[in-house]
């Protein structure tokens, strides 16, 4: 097994934020780390669309990846290094080199998503990847990045780039279209981004997963990857159908909020995503504790 | 095995109404049951999307019926009767019923995209289903409803009417949404509408698919099938990638004129689509012919 | 002035059609054309999307057809006559003309979406216009039509056309687009197919308009049309403003449910639309009669 | 005529950044401002979409502001300062104010598009306005903003906050919606952020336009603002379809980097977009300078 695919086999927590009173609060992340350290997660993302990175400044960017540099313990860490323009990008992902992370996961430009087709999209990871040192991930996410999409035949020809290792799928229909196309020579890896589609996606070969409930709870995911890994696909099927219910629930209704929310309920500190983004209410907590109850990921 | 899931199982073709010079074909469909009896499909869907049965009028979407009810061997038949009010679609179906077929597959009805929420969906269905005699499966295809989708509250609402016995799904996240909601007890059962996401879906707990390609290779697409209920997944695995990229190549790039001509190269009557739909150029027809070359279902 | 030029200037009402027990109820369609034609409307559409033609079926559509042959009066008659295949199209434009309509209005196919592009509505709208004697006019409605649209270019080569005479723009953004790539030299037409572009539209040289409040409120419709034609613009953009907000709060919340809605309060027999749509709840028409009231259409 | 509707009357230009070998290119920039301060514009747009203002670092955006600082003559200047935070905009806005310009203009917050609805919004310009001292104008771009737009609902409320003082909308159906909703009492304006809306949008009560084609060709900009107010409605509709048709020849078929390829080729120093996009072909911009010889101007 490469490298690479061992480093990315697994399942990865896409790390939030906390804040307290709109400030970073550094400690709660912390100790949201070290609970999470001791778990079976094979790594973490930092500065991704759960970590609210838009919402940061760039030296409040570099304090977040600063903590992590001291408390990721022995995980793989994934940079969010995705800027506007090619040059950002460059220099954000130089900066997570130096700091020693291991993998840069790079979102599509899409400001003027227009005018963002495969050909851009091709030119803009082809310069990046040959203009930096630490492995790059193509990280394909339409819902948050006004629809622009990496066309398959494009992740095909990136796949072959020496310094681009693989790509996270967020889109709504899951990485099928993607696997299906990729080449088993390369040394090319991929990671469902949410729980809607993790299972399934493993059956078509997908090495594992960043899954915005990990978060919270880390153990069921991870259990159901041990479960697909060792075979036993009924477990893994009921498994997937609650954690894709949960999900729906928690992230698919209330987006980072309500990530944050269920880690409060379950004993992590998420707290409140930052402004113009508010906290759930009082009724919307409830709903997401019950649902994970109902789940029987935590008793009554 | 409940009766339903026992028929249901399995890959069904969605037939092509074969045209010629602009005029129902008949002989031609008749050639392409005969032929289609043969391999180990377990059914048909006809007046289906691929049947184009909205460029037919009522007169002749009798006649395509009349010649499944002589053709259709021991094959299950499934008739698409949705129309865009209740009661056009209450009376279509109860000709389907009269006529001896197995099931009617519904459209969302989707003129009036905006207005066709949840609650009238689930009034749509519930006063048809409540309506006929025949057993009812709902069709889910945004693509071609004008974007409405069937919510996965209604699908399981609905799934518990003693008349509503599935559903296909041919939107482009395919039926995981639905799969993880549906209560296990009930005798629902799902249909994958589309080869991009066939063989995952099994994996989910669908029974079986509705397959473009199975106009022109359906014996690869029952071979992915056996291989699934075999547990043969690493062979599955690869022959659904091979089938996903023909079928972009085919029907996705295509539509319906990509599925009939994918039939002419095999052998089948497939011709060209109704007008304003054409046929596909000379070299259109050539790239088709080497992706089935390259995928393996055709000797150079 | 051209003839077609003539007929097709000031407002035109998408006649509703009404139903009692789901039922048609073409007394109540006379009353309300016999209302009408006291109006200053320059005419009617018949089998619009307002008129719920996707709802009945073509014995039904032809009894409506004979109400308005009976009792149009003096008013220029649009018929809706765009099915999904070019034959069927061409057929029911026939038997229109063979009635004595003046035009037919031709939505887009749109089942196969995605496949609809503007060389095939080129040779859609070609081949029809070729093979009828009535004159033809092109209707944009993306909203209604999955989201096809005619692409300028294409309106523009259509335009050169002898008998395509016109269009009916319903696309949200109005017609802006066509008006200003149009040939001046052409007799081609453009009516706007919203209160909400219809006085803008004016400006950039629309004849008229297809307003579905002219259905309950045809004479500020038709004033509005006259305060432009004498240069009144200050009071017509008030009446503007004041329509605009009201077919938003009638057809833009609630469609042709509200639209009847609206008939009802004002005089005119509207009933419900027919299932799956639903006629509204008491608390809408309490609303819809406010805002009629809050515009100054009507006295409280 | 109060104060702000003064200053927002007339033609902005929302100034491109020029660069060269992807570095800012601050010479260039003072080259076009002192050549737009000669012409009738109002004044300018910095750091808005055409500025590129997602692809610069914040030190470069400080450094264009200190350009436009010291260049922009008697000119009423816009500073673009939306951010993803609540945070971050009330900081860059502050700066905005602090180096002396008149107005800032905010987009809309999109990253997690989804959740960025009326209520939200409210609360995020609210929430600015009341923490800055400079004016502050809306900015509702959908195609730019992951397809969030303003509801009219919540510019009529934000209308009334007395640093609320305007908008810009650059969304496809154009300011209608929202002239209509708004209290003539407030002093509220709105500008319209397209050629291809401008005109009509002033019979709507706009008071202006912030126009792309404006960085090229000021003078026909000014002078369709100039027919306009004068009532000379003929002259202007006929020079707002050139400037529609040539703005979708431009800047509607190739964004930014059409919009410098017009520049260059009127005389301006445009030059290329900054990496991932790319300048435009010899090909593209050949078509481009036809089509503004077509239009009539510029000679062949």
């Amino acid at each position: 097994m490469g490298q690479n695919k061992k480093k990315l086999s697994g399942v990865f927590a896409p790390v939030v934020t906390p804040f307290s009173s709109d400030e970073l609060a550094l400690d709660d992340l912390r100790f949201n780390l070290r609970k999470l350290n001791e778990t079976d997660l094979a790594g973490y993302l930092v500065l991704g669309s759960n970590g609210e990175f838009k919402s940061l400044s760039n030296k409040e960017q570099i304090r977040v990846l600063e903590v992590f540099a001291e408390e990721k313990g022995n995980k793989v860490v994934l940079v969010g290094t995705g800027c506007e323009s090619t040059r950002q990008t460059i220099e954000k992902s130089k900066l997570a080199f130096k700091m020693g992370f291991d993998y840069v996961s790079i979102i599509t430009p899409n400001y003027f998503a227009k005018h963002i087709d495969g050909a851009t999209l091709q030119r803009y990871y082809t310069q990046i990847a040959d203009s930096i040192d630490i492995p790059v991930l193509l990280y394909n996410v339409p819902g948050f990045a006004g629809g622009v999409t990496i066309p398959p035949q494009t992740v095909l020809d990136l796949s072959k780039h020496p310094n681009i290792v693989g790509m996270k799928d967020s889109s709504p229909t899951g990485p099928a279209k993607f696997l299906s196309c990729l080449d088993p020579a390369e040394d090319f890896h991929v990671l469902a981004g949410s729980a809607n589609f993790f299972y399934p996606s493993l059956h078509l070969g997908a090495v594992g997963g960043v899954l915005s409930l990990a978060n919270s709870l880390p153990d069921p995911c991870c259990n159901l990857y041990r479960l697909f890994t060792q075979g036993k696909y009924n477990k893994a099927k009921e498994l997937s159908f609650r954690l894709a219910r949960l999900n729906q629930a928690v992230s698919g209704s209330w987006g980072v909020a309500g990530a944050k929310a269920a880690m409060d309920i379950i004993g992590f500190k998420g707290g409140q995503p930052r402004h113009p983004l508010q906290g759930l209410t009082a009724q919307a907590i409830k709903q997401i504790k019950q649902a994970i109850i109902n789940e029987g990921f935590m008793s009554a």
